[in-house]
């Protein structure tokens, strides 16, 4: 069945599986010491310009984030995020699973306001009892959000600032960050993001990989033993080709860049699809992550032909659903989804 | 250069890339869900003659030992094992860190033994202020083990039967499983471990797939809410056709077994090869990894053809160093290594 | 200065200290084991109306609330609470910090409702994704909630009962048990609570005591291994003889429960005189606690003679403060508070 | 029945109790910020001789073993300690449960030798995986260590050394520092003890008080959030007071080293009392803890008078057993011990 339920619904972009065979048999060192995880480690240093940022690559998104966190966090302190980000909600405790708390705020379109940060702060620092309580130690923001919006260069400064400010890490969950980045709608840049956080994460899983993320730390930031971190928290790759063989591939030629915005592309014609059949969305998404208001009889028709998400219920009678493109999506995926809502 | 460093330094068995390539474009629903993971499940309840075996692909070895043991664990419990275990030594305190204690106990050649096992259990319960102390939880071997060698099916049998006793599950860390099984000195089968512990894995990553450990936890005995758990810990993964296809091909026409097979043939030739050539060996393994003693001059002199392990210091002039076969070995490396042997 | 801060400002009642002195250089083994435990442990029982109740003594109200719920939750579980909730906010990440999630509910004037907790855990269990969150694993209550406020004897069935549905623990915080069971605004009995919670503490450093809870895990309910666990984290006292005659005194006589009235009746003369002087409370609690609005100014003023706790903003002009007395409060203090307040 | 099982079976020195009766009713507030508090830090850090040392009372050893090191250590990193040590063996995993490994060297009499550590440390970095293992991150000292034996001042030094060429922090468990101080076999004062750690407690439960541990961090050397760090812990007191009048007794007028001498000339009594009837000692220790081999039938018989601990197996015949004396030990106890030896 045709599926738009996420952007990990195929395997991976078929030229990091050609360059798996072509690599295949030639020997090389194991945890990140190949030859490939080298050369992409300098061509994404490279891509950020930075050539003194540590780069480090984890197999998944939900390791990456326990791991840099963990890794950035002191016994007493938590992690500031959207109520909505994904640390909080949707993976398991992984966080509080290293001992640490998830401090949230309320989101605003998926993001975390800068404003809404410091006012936070503020009271925290002002409350006489704060010894008592859980330290903010770092600032965890996902682009795109859970809702697929983006922050503006802006709205990074301003969170940069605050950070600053109060001596805070500034952590950037990118597991869909091409998609962010390669948006008509955004005027940040990978440098941009390399500048203004501490430490953020490249996703592959979701944007043309068989899995992994390549966790950078600007200006040789990383932790103290990051290295051994990652593999105490079971985060090493033993071929860490697989994940050098695969970065090296899509960050040559702007691969990565490139199949980012045919999702986009193919995120827009689905976007203009709905509109022009008068569906409402629930907010304006610019990435590959759609939401749109189904009447719920609709929603259980079209499901009998497309996968899709549910995300929320919008009221009584329509739900709230998510659509997703990915690099693999095709303009015939759009034309026969279009087919099935016009099927009813 | 040639390597025989260890079992995981080249890409995977070429089956497995071809089938990734076949299955690349199918859309799959993600977690594990996909039909090949599915059908993989299938063939290992199928290979280990259980049914009702619960299979979890995770993603890396200690991913695998960590996730497993801090789900049998109690809070007050820790894992015994000998003091050669992986888990006590090699994995930066990766038990540990889910916050349980390794107890460890001398080896036997690298393994643990019953009756050590039972008289230290013995002498535990029989300490008046045992409850002062980390209470055993569960039992910890590998197979092969770290230096290669097998436990018999009644070594195995008799740590079953004080398992049993001390109501304690027994996990075998099978990474290197198919060379044990391989062997020509073994009478353990695949479904003797199935039937004679309480979870073990069969290692990928060491036996030909790029990634991935089938973790089994016999007659439907996977702790409960141990999805979650794997998520928690950052060891599920999100495109699980990645897993569920490797294991798939490794256990379609006992690829996982002639493959392994392979590798203890040409750990055979090695052997021969070593003992043609009057080198000693540190112990005897009938598996994959071979142990040889050899004089420090020649070590460094082969170091510069030849890759391979240091592993401890023999006397004031030998080493012991580890050569490792595995499924990608040829014949024409174990050649070129003799002739590097022999140009001395 | 006089302080109606807090009511742990004093020592310890002294009968108390008079049974610390007479039994002073009588030997005891340690660790729980001394006579003075034993006594009091049946004596608790006695008055709990359950032989078979499992007691232990723990040094503080933190330890109690992250030990216990540390030996209830299974690895990938959480703890459902009021997001007033002392665990949730004011323990510095304690439960964090064992690796659990706080699962914060909207509290009902303090209190946790058991239409909003069944509400939750239905919404909970009908998302298909939620095996990738946190699990709910027990349910924590306290009582005296962080108001002030009870809950009734029906509104504990009532969580009873959805507990028990969803086969969750219900745990009831107790630090301020005693100014609960003697509120004259309940129908809840330390029976009562035996009878509808798994895991109860009874406060003894707010109620009398120098340091000291009394976990009770009504029907031989204790975890396994519950003493290591306590061990483990710090909570077993080597002298534990200090909370042993401590608590066997506080339930000789029922001295327990007449410092409580006590108490109590303070607060009682306390609220009779804000009410007469025409200040508002904050919500209307029946026990110790007392929640007043303020005028700033008059804040500032009364502060140079009384100390007492800031709670919150009111508006623009007041804010609410905490008036708390306690078994050590006397006729006089109140007196001295009155005549502070008519000094303006 | 007279019992010389351990050193905490009496409840407080007299001055303490007195002077809790005497303030008893003064208010103050809590968590280490009342005046005894304040008033006892004073005098430590006199004691010291280190006006800029962070003192923190703790309620007992287990806690400040596990807040101390849990606060050292980086995720990544594990305690060093001689494998006697009470943090390895007899803390239900408390270090381990803050997901700390402890490494362990064989102990000399108790002590952890600094040659020893220094090889242990230069094989470590010296080994090319060392990365993937658990990093140092501090040293464990005790004194007395658990056989009662003591280090000098040279064995600090060199241990001094060595951590400081390590770049790791020295912590000295002081549980029963007081018998160590007062030897008479020793050169190590409490100013020596200051210079030469990094942390270390003076032990309150063991040596006169009911409960307590006072934690110094000489120089200013507390880590960040340490206060939050021990309320996470559940290590804070809410009444302080509590532990601030007993240090603040402790270390008026020397009591703490009055008390600690007179335990010490008692056990000079118990000795001479055993050499004199022809025992023989496990190891000779100069603190207030003996180790006596007693053949098995003598040690029956004695048991049925005198309370003792039964440390480990000597031969077929024999047992080691150990007899502590205290600040409460009197001169007609031993009388009575010796008389009870005669009866056989």
């Amino acid at each position: 069945m045709l599926s738009f339920e996420n952007d990990y619904s195929e395997g991976a972009h078929e030229k990091i599986l050609q360059r798996l065979a072509e690599t295949n048999r030639v020997q090389q060192p194991g945890y990140g010491e190949d030859a490939y995880s080298r050369s992409a480690k300098e061509k994404i240093r490279a891509a950020c310009r930075d050539p003194e940022a540590d780069v480090f690559f984890l197999s998944g998104g939900t390791q990456a984030n326990l791991t840099v966190l963990s890794a950035l966090l002191g016994t007493t302190e938590g992690v500031l995020a959207a109520d909505t980000g994904h640390v909080s909600v949707h993976e398991a405790g992984a966080i509080e699973g290293t001992a640490h708390k998830v401090l949230t705020l309320p989101h605003r379109a998926g993001r975390l306001d800068a404003g809404d940060l410091e006012a936070w702060l503020k009271a925290f620092y002002g409350d006489p009892t704060c010894d008592h309580m859980v330290q903010p130690g770092a600032v965890y923001i996902s682009h795109p959000t859970e809702f697929g919006t983006l922050y503006s260069r802006g709205q990074l400064e301003d969170l940069r600032r605050v950070c600053s400010a109060y001596h805070l890490p500034l952590f950037l969950d990118g597991a869909r960050l091409g998609y962010g980045l390669m948006s008509r709608n955004t005027d940040v840049t990978l440098p941009d993001i390399a500048r203004l956080t501490d430490v953020f994460y490249i996703g592959g899983t979701k944007v043309g990989a068989l899995c992994g993320e390549a966790v950078v730390f600007p200006r040789h930031g990383a932790p103290r033993h990051f290295f051994t971190h990652v593999k105490q928290h079971g985060a090493l790759t033993a071929k860490g080709r697989l994940l050098g063989v695969q970065f090296d591939t899509l960050f040559t030629d702007d691969l990565y860049f490139s199949i980012s915005r045919h999702a986009i592309e193919m995120a827009e014609l689905l976007k203009a699809g709905f509109a022009a059949r008068g569906y409402r969305f629930y907010l304006d998404s610019p990435t590959n992550q759609q939401f749109v208001v189904l009447p719920l009889a609709e929603m259980a028709r079209l499901r009998e032909r497309v996968r899709f998400s549910y995300w929320c219920p919008y009221d009584a009678e329509h739900a709230v659903v998510r659509f997703a493109t990915s690099w693999a999506t095709t303009e015939e995926n759009i034309a026969e989804l279009m087919e099935a809502l016009d099927a009813r």
